[in-house]
């Protein structure tokens, strides 16, 4: 589990929610404005209370490094587990900053008023399923099951050759989500984030508010849309309000009339990739 | 206005109870524990957006300087207001830290597992009570009534002497808040907070949890009640609550059966200090 930015209060947050504390590996952190980073230091404070071992890796832009060092110095000096620290030297590139078996994460470079990044987390592509009634019929030992995942085919102990694709299913189609968040509207983001699954992106404003959204470097839901229309993207996720929306269904509107498959990120809510 | 610590979210607390952010003009905090201190960055941030001018000044051990000073290079590079820090240099001494007109500010060494110190707020004796009907009877002009409320008589234009008794009220007793948390129980501590008007004493725990307390370097409410009564204080207010207690009611119950004048500091109450 991995979670991106820490907002102050997170820790909060986590509790309200129920989100196990021990299950967060890693944390992506965008850019280093308070409501990006300021919960960091409590959250790592009170792992290290609630008894947690396992490391924790905060990827940052490096400014974030010799501050949180000194917060790990004065407030944590006796943290029973490790907090390591991975610096984002350039934010303006796009690089795979994380892998493991199943994932990479990569960062994406965004216009904010600060340097900062977004993150494109990516399944890799995963083995073929089984055909468990012609691993059956054929009745193939557990030993080749991996192999034939993989893709090989099968042979008889008389020499018949099965097909793989008699004995499987396809892989699943890998999922890709990109966080975009907090930036202007970039013209050629899309081709940074083509075909993703999912497209969290910045909609503080709506587009009557567009001087705004450029003055202040972020954007309106209509561009959100536009990127994630262009990208091929299967959905968007709306984010980043700005407080002067009481009802913020009209930025849902706006996207929605440029992109259909939008929502608005709303606390505390799951949002199930498919 | 002043504020006493400032732990993770206390911004959103300001929000919550409509607390003018603009009205505190300094912040003191008692030790660099998360709990105390990690709401800091983000409250000065956020007075920034929202147009501050005024100074603001953080009283508060040495060691927070550095940090503070980082996280206000990195995150308020363009605050238009100052922040300024004074370092309590040793909170093992009793010290004025803060004096103006109406009122001092003193530390006073705690025990706690870091350095760290309450504070005394005192008010200094203010000026008698004009008695509006007195001056009018003998005609007393204006530019004779600040000398009278700092205790003069009065010499009519025919040379009869009216003594300020006759002229004025008492002026009102000062009054003080020690404000003494975190800290384990210090049989002594009554003597630094002698006669104060209010005492705000640490009460993590109750009786039952005494060994607990003491290894944790936090106190019972009987030991609050303790300081309360030996200092003479009128009031007692209880704070800092282990999380175990659902019913907190205990710890008042405890206290009071030494000290009657006892309340349980709720979040967000104004207790009106008389």
């Amino acid at each position: 589990m991995f979670m991106i930015d820490c907002g102050e209060g997170t820790q909060l947050q986590l509790r309200r929610y129920h989100i196990g504390f021990n299950r967060i590996q890693g944390v992506f952190i965008s850019h280093l404005h308070g409501d990006h980073c300021f919960g960091l230091i409590g959250m790592i404070s009170t792992f290290g209370m609630l008894g947690r071992t396992a490391p924790l890796t905060i990827y940052a832009p490096a400014e974030l490094g010799p501050l949180l060092k000194m917060q790990l110095s004065i407030f944590c000096n006796k943290l029973e587990y490790e907090v390591k620290f991975v610096a984002i030297q350039d934010t303006t590139q796009q690089r795979i900053i994380y892998e493991d078996k199943s994932i990479t994460v990569e960062t994406v470079p965004l216009q904010h008023r600060i340097p900062c990044c977004g993150f494109i987390f990516r399944e890799k592509k995963g083995l073929r399923h089984i055909r468990r009634d012609m691993i059956d019929c054929y009745e193939i030992p557990i030993s080749q099951l991996n192999l034939i995942r993989q893709g090989a085919d099968y042979t008889t102990p008389e020499g018949e050759v099965i097909r793989n694709e008699q004995l499987t299913y396809p892989a699943d189609e890998p999922r890709s989500y990109a966080y975009c968040s907090d930036t202007r509207f970039i013209p050629t983001l899309w081709q940074n984030v083509e075909h993703v699954t999912a497209l969290y992106h910045d909609s503080t404003y709506n587009s009557q508010l567009q001087s705004r959204a450029s003055l202040y470097y972020h954007s309106t839901s209509a561009q959100a849309a536009q990127v994630a229309l262009k990208a091929g993207a299967k959905q968007l996720i709306l984010g980043h309000f700005s407080a002067r929306f009481d009802d913020e269904t009209v930025l849902l509107k706006e996207a929605k009339e440029i992109f259909t498959n939008t929502v608005l990120a709303n606390e505390g809510e799951i949002i199930r990739i498919e």
